[in-house]
């Protein structure tokens, strides 16, 4: 579930996406009309597929879902959830007739890296999102860290800078969010270009706000400001990875969402920094690794891989 | 085991100490040399109580200890394993025949507040063991988080102060143990009475260096820089805690150790600290406890509970 589409799909064991479907999020007014449109696609799905009585479970990836509860709480993109705590999983099982479990996105792509992924065969490992927001999914002894609340994982909310740092949208400043979600890098695009007179293929964008894309393609181009922008942002997930692993020694941290996809522009400044900053004990053991499911998939194979890791009681 | 002594006992399930030995730690040359002291005291003690056939295993805490491979690893304090890597858990089942399992110190603090203590009941939870340094133990989902390599839970090395953070043992600088520890308060004491020419109970001891304990006794008294100085050291663990929260929301954190028994000296400003720095979704969510195993049987409950935890495969 995203805030404009949710989509869905049959999934088999083996990981392959059988059948597709989709509604809009947020044409409903209610979360009845929600339950309703969403129960009344996937069981023509089903009937289409003629795969009545052959479903497991449903899964889902919600935005502020709250696993143990089933619920989807406070969801500020979400019309019909952001002021209220809506139980989501009890109404679509009263809807389908079937199991049904969710967790929030990065949760969801953690299990779908365990499961289908490049976390397949790994016990202990970190998935952190890097999109409008920096999300994560921390995976310890095969099992999903959720926290007595439902609530863990919030390791774009942990503190980077303590003085003087970035504001960030919970109220609070220096979150990790702040200097290295996609926002992030535009904000660090414009405090650069606003402090360094040098020239950069940034500054030919005129007409509309720069985005991390902007910054990834002055890059490729060779764009020395829009280089260092990404080792300013690399430098920075490394000091907080370094943090991460002397939490839980991951086997290796797995980078998902847009700017994962800037490669080896991101991904060697967090390796430097990241074993740079970490204790001896952990240095070069962490491997870096890119999301290995696909874009389109990732948010149905993640959620539905739910389904085969929680108990159907 | 400790630097200097090794003690152990006999535990049944309800956590009651039956009989009690101890050898010195330091005062064997080799491992082999320790493993055929400890064995020959755990023998001698098993025989005298008549419960041979009886035990269900050895559980060890020590410092340094890998779970994983059940060996001691580097360990700076113990003059037989400083300098390599012990298989201790293998050698004592082959003195003893007995299952044998270890774990570091914050460890079996963790699991032994799990089956005896202040974590009884609880899965998710935290605990936090301020000695000469800082160390913990990690419980998500009712397990302990030991990381691929056995060596997660280094929090006392997560870096609180990024510039001009104090120098740390590990040889880097910033670490929440520098400023946390039972030697990070004595360093905190010795700044703030450079700093404030204000008149202070401390100034009055001359003769040997100042310590936490001093400062504890201090601020007892009413003296205000001792008090300042635990208002500082609780609102740097408050910083750090509201970070660990974001990490694995636990029900509670639990304090261990000789600066722990500072209770609300310590513990009221921690807890304004953390509620104020943590993320709107976890404030006033997790509980900030003390340890509630007796500090002469700490370490022997909190190893033997290791064994009743870990299947003896």
């Amino acid at each position: 579930m995203g805030g404009t589409n949710s989509t869905f799909g049959i999934v088999n064991a083996r990981g392959e996406i059988l059948h597709r479907g989709a509604i809009k999020t947020n044409s409903c007014a209610t979360a009845e009309n929600y339950v309703k449109a969403l129960s009344s696609g996937i069981k023509t799905m089903i009937a289409d597929a003629s795969l009545k009585g052959y479903i497991k479970g449903i899964g889902m990836g919600v935005p502020d879902g709250n696993m143990h509860a089933g619920t989807i709480e406070y969801a500020a993109n979400i019309p019909w959830a952001n002021k209220s705590i809506v139980p989501l999983t009890k109404m679509v099982t009263e809807s389908t007739g079937l199991f049904c479990c969710l967790t929030n996105d990065a949760n969801a792509a953690a299990i779908g890296e365990m499961a289908y992924g490049a976390a397949r065969g790994m016990k202990d490992f970190i998935v952190i999102t890097l999109g409008t927001g920096v999300g994560s999914g921390i995976v310890c002894n095969g099992q999903l860290v959720c926290g007595h609340d439902g609530f863990a994982g919030e390791l774009g909310h942990t503190i980077i800078r303590r003085q003087n740092g970035r504001a960030c949208g919970c109220g609070r400043c220096g979150c990790l969010e702040t200097y290295t979600s996609a926002t992030g890098v535009a904000r660090t695009a414009r405090e650069f270009l606003g402090n360094n007179p040098e020239e950069s293929l940034l500054r030919e964008i005129n007409d509309r706000p720069i985005t991390s894309k902007d910054v990834f393609d002055a890059a490729e181009k060779g764009d020395k400001i829009a280089k260092e922008i990404f080792e300013y942002t690399g430098k920075i997930l490394g000091e907080a990875f370094a943090d991460f692993i002397a939490f839980s020694s991951p086997e290796a941290i797995i980078l998902f969402g847009g700017l994962a996809k800037s490669g080896d522009l991101l991904i060697k400044p967090i390796e430097k920094s990241m074993n740079e900053n970490a204790l001896y004990v952990f240095k070069n053991k962490t491997q870096l690794k890119l999301s290995e499911l696909k874009d389109a998939d990732a948010a149905i194979l993640g959620a539905s891989a739910l389904v085969w890791e929680k108990p159907t009681t």
